[in-house]
């Protein structure tokens, strides 16, 4: 009973994606559900990557969050479209959560929409929201069993992004045992290596997403 | 109808809770939930733990993951009886897991009982399992807006373990705007700042947590 009633909650959540999708894709958004634990640096990385594009790429947000409206802010400043879905207890954000503020959101004046999720390794890679792409980012600071532990963002994200290295001289984490775990999840993982505070790597990742959201446009 | 059953959930596991809480205090058991993010360092304090209380307090361990046995391969080095719990995709212990396995567990061997959780910090602090304190890790590495974006785990527990102190210096994070967020949540929060990886503050943490477990017996 259980396991039939999860499929029909995941099933009829598909069925709200592929419109998500389509309506997206309609107006020429490509759009990313950007997903990690909680505080492996969403939201920095965000405000980074838009104040890198700014001018070349017009983005729009919608931030999840349990409650409060701290990152909305954040990013608000950037005067970028921002909406804040509260999610009041529910740890990730599903494809209704999306379609219902969809029309709040001006499609026609974005290139991009980033779906910042809920901070959590777990649920969120299970529910569609009619993104494009998932991109996760992994702060090093989580330790090197983590893909293995957590496979499923691993395996479902087009992108990995590890954050915080520049605090890799401090730790006794191994790099590459978490990149070699990914690849053995997802032989097709790109992955990026940055850090939001020195600013190391993010060149990289801002060229290689304009390319996307130019490509995709 | 959603609603209700998710009420439900919640009061049938409250009472298989209830179940397991007297079924370990009738055995001289004191247990505790261990929760916190993924990669807050769970299991490395709880090895520190283990070998500071050795021959002094006989711990119990359940291990829940979502897959693995990583965790209970470390604790299990420590000959201390382990049980893993490998939840298979859910987010979260529930009091069901952990009735399931306690007939394996020998507790009239042991004076605590730790049911180290799934990383995460939204779920599992919904679910109560049967324990007698709830203890949140939190790495500090994750940011000070985190007590105001995932209320609930903070409210819900007794302790509150601030852990990776020796990163601050490398960090931006504000201490004193984590502890009084999860002090204006909690008011009865008891904090301890530890290194898992330095030792710094470790021995005020097992000296009051070895008063605990024999006030309990």
């Amino acid at each position: 009973m259980k396991v039939r009633l999860v499929k029909k909650i995941l099933e009829a959540n598909d069925r709200i994606a592929e419109n998500n999708r389509k309506k997206l894709a309609d107006a020429g958004v490509y759009t990313m559900n950007l997903m990690s634990a909680p505080g492996a640096g969403k939201t920095t990385l965000l405000q980074r990557t838009i104040k890198a594009l700014d001018g070349r790429i017009r983005f729009g947000v919608i931030e999840g969050d349990i409650q409060g409206t701290h990152d909305a802010e954040v990013i608000s400043a950037l005067n970028v479209p921002v909406i804040q879905i509260n999610t009041e207890g529910a740890c990730h954000l599903d494809a209704n959560m999306i379609s219902d503020i969809l029309p709040e959101m001006p499609l026609n004046a974005i290139d991009i929409l980033v779906i910042e999720n809920v901070g959590n390794l777990v649920c969120p890679a299970e529910f569609d929201v009619g993104e494009e792409i998932k991109v996760m980012l992994f702060s090093i600071t989580g330790g090197e069993d983590k893909p293995l532990k957590y496979p499923l963002m691993f395996q479902k994200s087009e992108v990995l992004i590890l954050n915080k290295i520049d605090l890799a001289p401090y730790l006794d984490v191994d790099m590459e045992k978490i990149k070699a775990d990914a690849i053995a999840l997802n032989p097709g993982l790109r992955i990026f290596e940055i850090s939001c505070k020195s600013g190391q790597g993010l060149d990289a990742w801002v060229a290689w997403l304009e390319d996307k959201v130019k490509v995709s446009a």
